[in-house]
């Protein structure tokens, strides 16, 4: 048997996290001897509740396995076979999917350049002038990742602005939301205030660095594109046979919203860690820190000593840029060693 | 809480049963604090450690959320845009993928008629004129399924041949091996016998019937395939980012022959039914029993009053034949009930 | 300078035939200076004009490069990414286009088997009952060749019962007319009475065997259908920048009925070809000649010494069956002394 | 009939011209008979061996309808289901091809930023550092424009930096030679010192600007990417049945070197409009004219009132840039009356 502990805690990803007691045990309940396959179990029916309670009455979720899976699908609710994404050049559909929305939906992605992981309106609107020329892939979806690549997040009327720009040209507007709970959590607003309240017609909800084993929903906002989304997803490869499983993690999330208290611890600890280094000389942080994850441009020395001992990554070796994130089971203890560990590396004691 | 058992046995899929304990303990242990996300963990690296156990030195494992994904990224793996893949008529990725195979690699599925899911070198060869023949998508992989979806084996000898003929036309053997274990379990042989013994080159092992919560793997035993192999299952949305936990599952099931042990116990389940009904005035079976499933055709009339209580699949609607699939956990009483049931309605005490 | 016929007739394919000279005349006639690209010409007017004149005023037409662009952007303008297309086994599409439905659209064709190409709503009725199955790629066009890939035709009414079987199914029904001028030529009744009248929803309208340099056009008879037409066109490497000169031809073989003229006469030097040698010892008809294309079963050691002089194609060599088409510049004198070669070889005299 | 000029002389595209004479006549020649389709024909022989004689002995063509077929299987040659390509953002394949690349070859495009449409390898180098990252699509092919969409040409030791680092990398070089004969003509050089000698690998060949009807040609430099080229081309629906015409149009602009002459006049003529008008207030070149295209800055109130009379496009709304093409047959005439238009609408007499 493995021990308890085989790693140091990382502040490479939240995805290195293991999985929250809660969603565990759910699993585990949910192994109750036999239940009908793909999606037609009383778990399943639970979770697209669990949503309805959180996205409205006519949001309808559908569990994913993955990330990618659940934006290629969404985005493929939303694409005719000549359509384009308009999204920002650091999203994760155009960055880490391996070219999955290309390859699977024959999709352009037209990267839009940004300084913090956030586009607007007017970033868009120069693209629209190619709308019905026919030599030119067709605008049809502004895609927005919340929490940004950057650990930025966009406010409640940032979205509203986007959706009421996409919906006036006649776009959809999908949102990235694989930690869309630490957005949420950090503007202190339920999560259809971020989503169904301001517009936002696809959403992909993440689970997984939630506190997840594996669980993540493409949660259709918008009633006339959800027709075809059980096609798309089997096609797409993500159909659980036996979805309960997944479908139980979601529900434990979305129950007395143990997303939000694993959202906001992960963030307060990303908050912690900030304000115990911002005041090193050469220290400065990239984008400010709006989730669970704080990109500091460190001494160019500091980066090596301390990657021999934990692990992070890099984001910008040009400018000494380094990305630290935590996780809903990173402690203060956690943050206060790593930051005792930095001051000591950058500023030894005399 | 969710009761432990909402639903009665079900004869319909061996994906309505649960998870096996052994698996289930499996991926709770493996929840031990941090690990790297997306493989690079020690369940990861034990899970393909089984894999070389049972599959030999060369084998190289990837887990995959689904069978679907199993297949289309190890076909992935052999075709060109321009191939065609050779398969039964009733093989699971011409039927009961939704395309995925068409849609994600641009496939060409040329679907051969049989008379119980297996096919022959000889219902290939005259598909072979077309070779070299620009105007025609080209033959590329064979794809046979260890189980049929008829529930029938092919022996090692047959998978040889059929190995050789492919080879020796420039073709590559692909196995759906949904159900590899149960074939290897009724045929008394190790898996490799079946598979990297026999000359397959790629290989879909399946997790989810045989008592994991969701875990198959693509398993390639022709080393000059694998170079994609990362590549494709990114793309193709099956990387797990906490794969440990699909790791685990493969593993507790390839440790001490668990896999094996279920897949017996299940097939013992399907000759007891089948052997409880044989008998019976009108009862006959369409395809021999050598695997957890049992093709009867019986009386039109006591299908529907059986389905009333009992949950399995029509097979022919037109010849009055029906699936009965048995699964790890079914017990004898399970079976012992059903055919008490069955035989009543079929023939009633005078 | 090439000499003015390099080459013996051949009696391989109707597109070994050259250009007619009113084709040809009509392309030098459109090199009148400059002229706006893409379509915005008059001669693409005109063409477009020609089209409604012979299908309707409803009926819209896209000039094409070959008939593979013009079946795959007409199938796609129905198709949505998880259907499938139900066919003969012989069509074109599943046979002789490299897989490009498979590769391009994403689509999955359905090949049904037929005796003479031909298929009915029978033949696609049982395919239906996967309607609204999630795994399974859902049925949305049924796709049939007039002229059939054996050479013989569709009655109206056979097409309108397949078009109302069809609608009345939520299906749409394409036809791959590559030889739809020979189909009305045989039948004496006006394109629109095989195509809009007995309601077909897109048509695959052949130029290029019919005298034609290299035209082909798509002619979308369901307006709803219509709207993507000039986005897949362009995407699917379709758009010719110089139209006019594809138009032109197109234009020019409609114009006082030259398709009717070019394709009775190819009928007609088929039919004459196969009165020419029915009578002989050994040979019968796979399929009635109902246009320009006979396939004879001849003695087999006649093939050999046949096609040591001239140009035709094995249709099926487990049967001794060939191929040969006429074209619309055989002449009486080419096909006279073909069948007299034949006669020859065949039944020597004593 | 059509009278033989209908419109003015355009300044819009140089594809809004017509055929050169010894092109209609090459195509008229072909007309002789019969001949094998599909290539087998001693036109397109005749084609293959002009290539030959231009690009190497090691040349492969073949014959295409338009560019983006030509791009489209090209590329398809190099990549991998999972790569990317590096082009600039002005690239024809990025913007004017309606998504092909994407949705034909599912491949990711990766635009790169530039002043005047040409790329170093510095542009390329950033990118390279997700090569063997398996969370991304991996760059195998940097494509480049020749002459650019800028107008601009690549020198020969450009190109051959180029091709040095992408081959010092991994990658292949693809270059869009839709108007390589205005380059070769441009820099007085033979076009293979552009391509073969430079260490391009795969070439779109550009007939239609330079006076064909309609044929480009896809040249395989790398012998060893050429394998899969008939299949490609025939799923890519690029496959002409009468080839020989095709093949004809090719031949004649390579006889007797009839691209130079057609691109050093249409060339020539651009200068003699840049250097009518660039004296003129308010006039200035965005990017040096290097070959058959002006981009010239006018004042804003010129453009509307030049428009009226005459056909260009507008390129830069914001900075009032338009572009002017000339062509073929743009004769010293046409471009006097403009300039003199031109300078009259800008600086009216006093």
């Amino acid at each position: 048997m493995l021990t308890s502990t085989l790693f140091p805690k990382s502040f490479a990803s939240d995805n290195h996290a293991g999985v929250h007691p809660k969603v565990l045990a759910a699993v585990a309940e949910a192994n109750a001897g036999d239940a009908p396959a793909y999606g037609a179990d009383p778990w399943t029916q639970a979770m697209e509740d669990a949503f309805r309670s959180q996205f409205g009455a006519r949001a309808r979720a559908y569990a994913m396995f993955n990330g990618t899976g659940a934006n290629v699908v969404g985005l493929g609710l939303a694409l005719r076979s000549y359509d384009s994404v308009l999204c920002p050049a650091t999203a994760h559909i155009n960055t880490h999917e391996c070219g999955a929305a290309e390859r699977i939906l024959g999709a352009k992605l037209i990267p839009l350049p940004t300084d913090d992981g956030k586009i607007t309106a007017d970033d868009v609107r120069e693209h629209l002038s190619v709308v019905g020329n026919t030599q030119y892939a067709q605008p049809r979806v502004i895609s927005i990742s919340q929490v940004t690549e950057c650990g930025t997040v966009y406010t409640a009327d940032e979205i509203s602005e986007l959706a009421e720009f996409a919906h006036s040209n006649g776009l959809f507007l999908h949102m990235d939301g694989a930690r869309l709970a630490n957005a949420a959590a950090e503007l202190g607003c339920p999560l259809r205030a971020l989503t169904t309240d301001a517009g936002v017609d696809l959403l992909s909800f993440g689970g997984t660095k939630n506190g997840a084993l594996g669980a993540e929903a493409l949660v259709v906002l918008r009633p006339e594109l959800d027709a075809p989304a059980l096609f798309l997803r089997k096609q797409g490869m993500q159909l659980a046979s036996k979805m309960r499983f997944v479908s139980a993690q979601l529900t434990a999330l979305l129950t007395d919203d143990l997303w939000r208290e694993n959202a906001a611890h992960a963030n307060a600890m990303a908050h912690r860690l900030a304000d115990g280094v911002t005041d090193l000389p050469g220290v400065s942080l990239r984008y400010p820190v709006q989730s669970n994850a704080v990109f500091p441009a460190l001494p160019e020395k500091a980066i090596a000593e301390l990657q021999q001992r934990y692990l992070f990554h890099t984001w910008d070796a040009s400018e000494n840029v380094v990305r630290w994130m935590a996780a809903f089971d990173t402690t203060p203890e956690h943050i206060d060693t790593f930051v005792a560990d930095i001051r000591a590396v950058i500023q030894p004691r005399p």
